[in-house]
Parts: structure tokens; sequence; C-alpha cells
């Protein structure tokens, strides 16, 4: 059946980074582009108001969390995902991989599927490729993922290999399963930080009819140089596919400049919303801490270049003090900045790629945000 | 010196229902009027850009609270209160008197004030009528409010006289020591449930130059009746008096009838937002519990008749899946609806008292709200 997403792109001066444009069943996506996750169907702390607000143009939802509450298919009987939380833009669900890979301690992987404890009672559960296909065929969403098998990408390499054997081996399942006209299913590339491996993964992910293309199982322990070198070895590899190519859980001003220049396309990442909960805000002059007492008198906004609702009407000070109120206020102005830095770093990244100014806009947010903070903005061990 | 608010009203047809306009330097209030109450300088979960999407005329902030965090000296350097929170609407401040009261195992009250234990960090506090008004002066709300002494109106008459004579010497120091041209001063009434009492507060503080008059020592122990009938011999005993009257604390939908027919103008309350907070919604149809396993998978909004954000974009089983998470969202969007519905309520009330319809509008929400759910309302230990 004909594809229901379209990606066109061109190449740019700057290494393997293109300016691109994906089109979904429920909008187009410029790309680069970053994906603010909704983990339970809500970006949190944010409406779709909000995140319209703040430039976005496709969000990521969790299969996982989602088919154990509400449930995919009250979510389907309620109109589909899109309906149910309010939001028309695209959406992409994850396939479970990465919460199946968090929640390790509490499951046990065979080569048919995964067998685990849900994280909400205890309750066995059940995820096989054919069952994570099910499930976001009820959500609707735009873009569905390939059941995959995640590991920690420092495990020695033949434990890493038989991971991505049984990727494979899903990715087929996952197409076989899929039925869906008017939802478009990304395989996933693993393989770890082995260039071996990882051309391996290429080469058989690469080879099946899916609609894009995603590299898994990075930013997950291993450090900058090995990401950056198995980043490397996949955009080789994957030099001559037309595909759009997505970098799953990457989200730090840092990160995207590298992967960028690997020609990535998309990015997903937890990291705005929640350091926004812990009063980091992400800001042209770096990370500003509103806990931190220096702001408690500070009349200036949190970014004076921004043009979010926060920095229009807010000052420093009262961002401080509402934290330190644990206000709920709070988490809302500080996760709509950082959602809105976001989405106008990607933005000034394309225009910066269109216009030959990459060099300058890389080197001045690199001095801000290439240093420390990201191996403490991990993700923890639920929700992506 | 002139006052800084202007208030103007003409008589309905419905006992001593009156429809007015409070002019304050930051705007016009029409009447009957309510104040949402944001006690640390927001009212929880919603933006002031939420608070103009209800229809919010002025709101109510806590001095009490602000004086301790973030400090009014603080807010008075950050350009006011108005500047601090972003809200350029009129503002009411309280004088701390309620919080006192609430917090009167932590203090010991004489004549000259109040000395109590910080519910922060158990600093020793000490307010006075001199010191409320300075600290409000600070703040530059259009209105503050005289420092009172509110004790429990179901307590011996001995007692309750004893508080209010206090409240009538306060009030004169209040005059005394308030100069902030741009700030109008608001006393208030005591004197518990007996008539006598009433009439006593009311012709004590009535004499006096206050640009309002407010009915304090109301909903806070006392029965229906006898707060009925408290407000009928204080209406009765200011039916000359044309200044505007605030019923202080009092916010739910069944007991706005009865105060706006005794003459009042403006009323306060939490409970919109504090109800909201625990899943319940003020809709055309009464009380809605959104935790209800019911509404889970109910595809209406939760009021059809409502205009909110809330209703016009999401479903009871959106809301009802967003408590269930206990997801951030599901706070802002029940707070914002029940802030609507209370603001579209007075507007009502004030279109019915003007078109001769109030009767049929007293009788559809006395109908949904007049029977349960006042009592479990009442306010808790801190926050208006």
């Amino acid at each position: 059946m004909p594809s229901p997403v379209a990606f066109t792109s061109r190449p740019s001066a700057v290494g393997r980074a293109r300016l691109g444009s994906l089109t979904t069943p429920h909008g187009v996506i410029e790309t680069p582009q970053f994906m603010p996750v909704g983990t339970q169907a809500t970006v949190k702390a944010l409406s779709p108001g909000d995140l319209r607000a703040a430039g976005v143009q496709v969000l990521l939802a969790n299969t996982y969390h989602l088919s154990l509450r509400p449930g995919h298919e009250r979510i389907a009987c309620l109109g589909g995902l899109h309906r149910f939380m309010g939001w028309d833009g695209p959406i992409l669900t994850d396939s479970g991989g990465f919460q199946v890979f968090s929640l390790a301690h509490l499951g046990k992987v065979d080569d048919d599927g995964v067998t685990f404890a849900s994280h909400l009672d205890g309750s066995p559960q059940r995820l096989t490729p054919e069952r994570a296909v099910e499930i976001q065929e009820a959500l609707g969403s735009d873009i569905a993922m390939a059941f995959d098998q995640l590991v920690d990408a420092t495990l020695p390499p033949a434990e890493v290999a038989v991971a991505m054997q049984r990727t494979h081996h899903w990715a087929e399942r996952c197409l076989a399963a899929h039925t869906r006209a008017d939802q478009a299913l990304f395989g996933i590339i693993q393989g770890g930080v082995e260039a071996d491996l990882r051309r391996e993964s290429v080469a058989a992910i690469a080879a099946l009819p899916f609609d894009g293309i995603a590299i898994g199982g990075l930013s997950v322990g291993e450090s900058k140089a090995q990401m950056a070198h198995a980043l490397e070895v996949v955009a080789e590899a994957l030099e001559d596919d037309p595909r759009v190519r997505y970098l799953m859980g990457v989200g730090s001003p840092a990160d995207f400049f590298t992967a960028v220049e690997h020609g990535i396309d998309l990015f997903d990442c937890v990291l705005p919303t929640r350091v926004a909960r812990t009063g980091q805000l992400w800001t042209s002059r770096g990370r500003l801490n509103m806990r931190n007492a220096r702001f408690l008198d500070d009349p200036d906004p949190p970014d004076s270049e921004c043009r979010c609702e926060t920095c229009r009407n807010h000052s420093r000070a009262y961002l401080a003090h509402l934290f330190r109120a644990e206000e709920l206020l709070a988490y809302r102005l500080s996760s709509l900045h950082n959602v809105t830095y976001t989405q106008d770093l990607m933005r000034r990244i394309r225009q910066a790629l269109d216009d030959g100014s990459y060099g300058t806009l890389r080197e001045a947010v690199m001095a801000e945000y290439g240093v420390s903070g990201t191996r403490s903005d991990k993700p923890p061990v639920t929700g992506r």
C-alpha cells in the first residue's frame, strides 16, 4: 500500500545535514524537528493550546503507558488519541520497547516478546511485535514504531547482538501485522556502540519497507564520543536512503547539533519538560535554575530573547517565588518556556542551515550548553 | 482625601439586590461580582491569561502569605503586586485577620495585635492594624482591608463581643495608619450570629470613613439559617449606606443567591479552585466529580453549556484520565472550568436582575446546588 507519509529533503552545506518536510495525515512537519513527549496523552503541565503557541508541530505519546491507562481500546472508542487529547496535529507513538528496557527488572524477554509486571499495579503484561502494532493502531497515531529490544549499549557485544537480531525479526513481524493505511510504520536500528553491529542493523532494517528509519539504543549510558561514533557509522550506511531519520530519546541543546550534522531529521526527549519542572530553564544565556536565591529579586524575564507567554509576562523573581511556594503555575510556565526554547532552537537550526549561518549558531549554543549538564539530564527509569 | 474607588448602584426588583459598578485604579468591576483567590500571588494552576479568558474582573490575594513569602518589601521593590503576578486588573488584599483566626492555635491575641508562629518555619510573627496596613500598602492592591479579629460565630456572645469591640478599635487605627491615595480601605463588620452584636458592629463600622463595607465572620461554622439571619440584620442596618458591600469567604453557587438578595455586591472564596483540584466540577447539571469511574468513557464535555477552553476542547473521559494519572493538566483544566462557571453564574445573576428572570435562574441553580455539598466545602485551616 502507498505510504501515508511523504518525506522530501534537500541537502545543506553542513555535513550530512538536510532540510526537509514530512507530510502526515494530520499535517506537515518541517525537519529537523523536535517532538515533546506526552507520555500519558498530555505533555506534562501543558495544554494543546500551549503546545501550539510554543510552535510544536508533532508530539510523541507512549504506547506502553496508554495501553495500561486509560487503555487503548477505550481511546479507540473515544475516537482515537488525537480527539482524546484534543491535539489535531501529528502524533508519533513509540512501541513500548523503551519502557520494557526501563522496566527490565520487572520482566523477561524471549524470542516471541516480553512479559513484565505493570508499573501501576504489578499485573502481568505481555508485549509482542503484533501486540505493539495492535495497540498503536487502536491509538491511531500518524506514525507507529516497530517493537524493538533496547539494551544497554555498553553490554558485551555478544549480548547486544542477540537483542539486535531479535529486533530485526520483530521488525518483520511488525510489518506483517500492520494494517492501518493511514498510519506510517518506522523501523528501529539497534546495535549498541559497535560499528559492525550498527552496520549490520542498518542493512537489515533499511532493507525492509518501513516509512521511516529510527536510530534506537543511544543516549542510554554510552559516552558522548561513543554516541557520535555510532551516529557517524549509521549516517554513512544510510547515506543513500531517502527516508526520514529519527534519533530516539535525544533532546539536549548540545546533542541536536552533532545529530543534525549526521543527517538526523527528528528528535524526541522528555528533557525540556522534565528539567523545567525542577526549575531549570534553557535560555539564550544557558541554563538558569529558578530555584536559585539570586533570582528572587530579579525583575528580568527568564529569557529576554524569548517570545513565550512566560517571558512576555513574568519575571525571574515571580518564577523563583512560584517554585519556592510549590505553586502549580511554576511547572506550567517553566515547561512552556523550555518547549518554546527547544522549538525555537530547531527553527533557528533550520534557518541557519538555509542561510549559511549554522557555524555561528552552533558556536553560540555550544558555548552555553556544550560543557555540562547532559549526564545529569539522563532519563530515569520510566517515561521516555 | 478623595476615595480612589467609586461605586454606583441601582436597585432591582428582587429584595435588596442591586446592580452596580465599582471603579478602581486598575479597572471597573461590575457587581454582583466574585473574586477568585490568589493566595500566593497566583490563583492556583491558572495564569493571568486564563483568568482573563474566564471573565475574571478582580482577584483577591493574601496579605499574610505574601508578607512571609516572598515578602511584601520584595514585591514593592519589584513594582508592586500587579506587576509581580502579571495581572493588570483590580486586586483586593485581605488583612490577615482570617489567617490569624485559622492559625489561632499558633498565636495569642491582645488589644494591640496578634503574635503567632509562621506556618512556614515557626518563626515569631506580629500583626497589628498598622502592620496590616503597611503590608497592604507595600503590595499596592487597589483595595485594602482593615485588620479584624474573627472568631467562631458559635462562641458565647460575650466572647464574640470582645473580638468585635477589638475589631472596631482596630478599624480606627487602620484608617489612621492608611496613607496611600491610590488604594481604597474597606472596614469589616463582625459580631457573630447575634442580631444585637451585628447591629452594633454595623453602627460602629459604617460610621467610619471607609471606602466600602465588608461583612466578616460568616461561613465559619454557623448554620445556613444563622448566616441568612445575620445577613438580614446587617442588610437592614446598612440599607441607606451607599457604599459597596462585600461578603467575605462565601463562594458556593447556592450561597450567592441569598446574599445577593440581601444587597451583597462582592464575594470571594477558594471554593471554585479548591474543589476543582479534587475533581469536582460545577456544571449546569450540578456537581460532577471527574474521579468517578462513570466518566472514564464519557465523550461529552464537562458542561455542554460552558464556553471555557476545557469544555470546548476536552471530554469528561479525558479529565477522568488526567485525574487518575495525576497529571498537572487536570488541575488547570478543572480550575479553569470552575472559575469560568462561577464568573458566568455571576454574569447570569446580573443579567437576571436586569431582565426580570432572577426567579427562574435562582430556581434552576438551587435545584442543582441548594441541597448538599456546602458543609463539606468549608475552607480548611490555612488559605482562604
